[in-house]
């Protein structure tokens, strides 16, 4: 079982990395671009085939290493 | 218009963030961990509002700045 894991900044929390691409982006000639944030996007193959269990362990997973849930978000897709 | 852009390293390219996390996990307790890559995400707000048009402004952008294209794949959805 595959499981796709998006990590993003909480909303308000500053992303220096997303202002960047930003700003590059203005600098290249993109004009129409009113926002950008950069988050982290985390593929698992997993032993694992049981959905439950697997949703169930992929959140233990963030909640310890993955995400800083102080500052991020995490949303977790099975397949 | 919402796009988001997820960046993924090639297959064959080696991922040492990848491994990290599949180590850091395996190391935690996590026993169901078979791989894990690691990637970007990042979205960006257009004031296009046209898809088509949206969509290759985006990918101007993936092959421009976001993306190094040698070793990175781009996917690109629009909202």
């Amino acid at each position: 079982m595959k499981a796709r894991v998006h990590i993003t900044l909480k909303n308000g929390v500053l992303d220096p990395q997303g202002k960047a691409i930003e700003h590059a982006l203005g600098n290249l000639g993109f004009d129409g671009v009113e926002g950008a944030r950069q988050g982290k996007y985390i593929e698992l193959d997993l032993a694992e085939s049981d959905a439950t269990k697997a949703r169930e362990n992929v959140e233990a997973m963030c909640k310890k290493l993955l995400a800083n849930t102080v500052i991020e978000n995490y949303s977790i897709e099975l397949e």
